[in-house]
């Protein structure tokens, strides 16, 4: 594929980004009350004053990232953005795990019947966003005497503590920590995905310190995401016992392609981080190339939403349709696999999920992205926010992917 | 309309019933553990053997009234599998209401978000529906000394004691009786729905000291349905305030033209019980021609899942679904609307209502109904027994459809 293929990817990349950030900046923000309003309709206007708490901890935490690393958004707009939002988070954190505040919502209920039979693991991803949150704006604060630089910190470590128990002793017993048992306690995808997540944050730029302070909980993170490789390696399977083993019935065949390919990135960034061949090559055939053969619908393109390894209908009723946030997995998935290997069958399937996405989900008349498609790629919802859509998968995917496609079009340049 | 089309209605009607019945008898019975399976594929295929406990209820309670109440199905293989559903149920009573057994599942996590903010109203419908079944089920009883007859009614008193806080005490106290109150505690419009079936269920065939019982229930569920009459009558909202004012944001714009559907039928019962002609004129107004006219999708045909009162997007993804029971509760309420006001233009609504009905959700190849189509009208999850689907809506509509054309064709003949 061509350097100049490459080059219209980031262009357009780069401009829905833009466009991206403009919208949640010029639509979200409640200037009266403070945060960010996370129902937003079709062309902007709020249709509902509640705020999902979740999403308030995923916008924080996007606008210091780019705030952070990006010269084009180090803008004195971005950073109060986001301290507006941090305020909110901190208002309401005393009442973790089930918060509410004026105009807040604490997170919706569960609505992935499938994966997620439990409330704990929902209750563990809303926490561990507002741990993201505040350590990414404790590292960007321009005067280092600030209320974020001083508090922040402690306040993940808090939250931190709550959530695993402090000083992880439970790690290394071959439990999921801090995930209290109930009566079916199956161990879902998301769960290890998002506690990966917060370990690459906490220590993301620290000392080697803290580094080795989560150390075992990040390899843990790994053993548990690999759990989910079932049926001799042929599928990746989205509820697992805790031992790792399929769970009967419906919800042990249940497959959800968005996460495995979520999974599949971070488990790329570890085997980066470690030098780590053999994960790298688990990553790219079981969690990136696995799920995309499987979950990408041959005869309307796109990426399912669950499906059952055994071909029965899921019993989801939105089985079928294609969202947004599973295509933005994909696309990130690809191109790091692809970047990190340089085969050139990952990039085509990149161009693929990228035809795809960006024929389908941007809104070319009033900017960001539709969400929600029927199997045959018709806008059925039309919202820009809500529930589970917030700032935060469509800008997190045009970050990561413009970032690698910058080091691509250099390390071309380089080597021309 | 002529005779002739409400014999073909009829003849329809019975064999869809006789061959419900025969696909339940056939597929769903645990011949070994006993009770129901309720998760069964396309072609009567088990595809999980969990069992969902309040559909066991629902089943048994089907059973009993087949039973009960029409010739052709007094026999000896529906009372026993009434029977055998009943024993798995009273195994269960102890462990209420988070019951699990073997194989058993208590009612799934809840799915319809904007419909069930809370638990509570879940409970509540997974309660009743086991006072429903043996209330039936005891009256059924062929030898009096039966098990049966001796335990059940006792058996429904204790559930309802526990649901409504015995002999009544909280009710006229303008609260729903029983139902705790949450942080955010709006009245469903399926909560009362399911009292007054209740109350029907209790008093049905009972003395005079029983009904009296339960009469100010009765008012209650009727005063309570009748809050959910909002925008000056222009519209049925699913959520209304515990004092039946409208609620702000989604929740409070949300309709959901299959429960306003049901309660239409259900306030059509009352009012013809207590010869109530104001009563009768809202529930045909309100709650059966207003929500079809809502709800009716113009350019696809059938009933939406759920909308918003103002035209916004609603967050349910599955909101422009067409599932089958919203259709079984339009089916019966047009029937009755027409049977006790002999208006054409209600049987004229009835009979679109019928044409989409029998055109689209059975399944002439394997028996019995598809449950969920896209908006277009396509068959998109293809399995008979889920989560919410069980052997109910189907054959409770056709059940009483082919009651009520009887009655309508008897009366014809005899006015001839």
């Amino acid at each position: 594929m061509s350097v100049v293929k490459l080059e219209e990817y980031r262009e357009r990349i780069r401009k829905e980004l833009d466009n991206a950030v403009d919208f949640w900046l010029k639509y979200s923000h409640d200037t009266i009350h403070g945060g960010f309003f996370t129902c937003i309709g079709r062309d902007g206007t709020v249709y509902d004053e509640l705020k999902y708490v979740w999403l308030q901890g995923r916008q924080v935490w996007m606008y210091c990232r780019l705030y952070r690393t990006m010269d084009r958004f180090r803008k004195p707009e971005i950073l109060e953005a986001a301290k507006a939002g941090v305020c909110v988070s901190v208002e309401i954190r005393p009442r973790l795990p089930a918060a509410s505040g004026k105009g807040l919502s604490s997170p919706p209920p569960t609505r992935k019947r499938g994966e997620n039979p439990g409330k704990t693991p929902k209750e563990t991803l809303f926490r561990v966003f507002h741990i993201l949150a505040p350590g990414d704006l404790s590292r960007e604060a321009t005067d280092p005497r600030s209320h974020s630089v001083v508090f922040f910190p402690l306040w993940a470590e808090t939250v931190w503590s709550r959530i695993y128990g402090g000083r992880g002793t439970r790690l290394g017993l071959g439990g999921p920590p801090g995930v209290p048992r109930g009566k079916v306690s199956p161990q879902q995808l998301r769960s290890p995905d998002a506690s990966r997540g917060l370990v690459q944050q906490l220590t993301d730029g620290r000392g080697q310190e803290v580094v080795h302070r989560y150390r075992e909980l990040a390899s843990w993170c790994v053993r548990q995401i690999l759990q989910h490789v079932q049926r001799d390696g042929t599928a990746i399977l989205e509820n697992v016992s805790p031992e790792g083993a399929e769970l009967p019935g419906c919800q042990g065949r249940l497959q959800n392609p968005g996460h495995a390919l979520e999974a599949g990135w971070f488990l790329l960034q570890v085997s980066a981080e470690q030098g780590d061949a053999e994960l790298q090559q688990t990553a790219i055939n079981k969690f990136v190339e696995l799920p995309y053969q499987k979950g990408w619908d041959k005869e309307h393109g796109g990426l399912f939403y669950f499906l059952d390894v055994d071909g029965h209908c899921p019993t989801q009723l939105e089985w079928s349709m294609k969202l947004w946030w599973p295509h933005c997995e994909a696309l990130i998935a690809f191109l790091m696999a692809y970047s990190q290997t340089q085969k050139p069958q990952l990039l085509e399937t990149f161009s693929q999920v990228y035809e795809y996405t960006f024929n389908h989900f941007p809104d070319t008349k009033n900017g960001e992205w539709f969400g929600y498609l029927t199997q045959e790629g018709r806008v059925t919802l039309d919202f820009k926010g809500g529930p589970f859509k917030g700032f935060f998968h469509v800008p997190r995917c045009l970050y990561m992917c413009e970032r690698m496609l910058d080091d691509l079009l250099a390390n071309t340049k380089d080597s021309a």
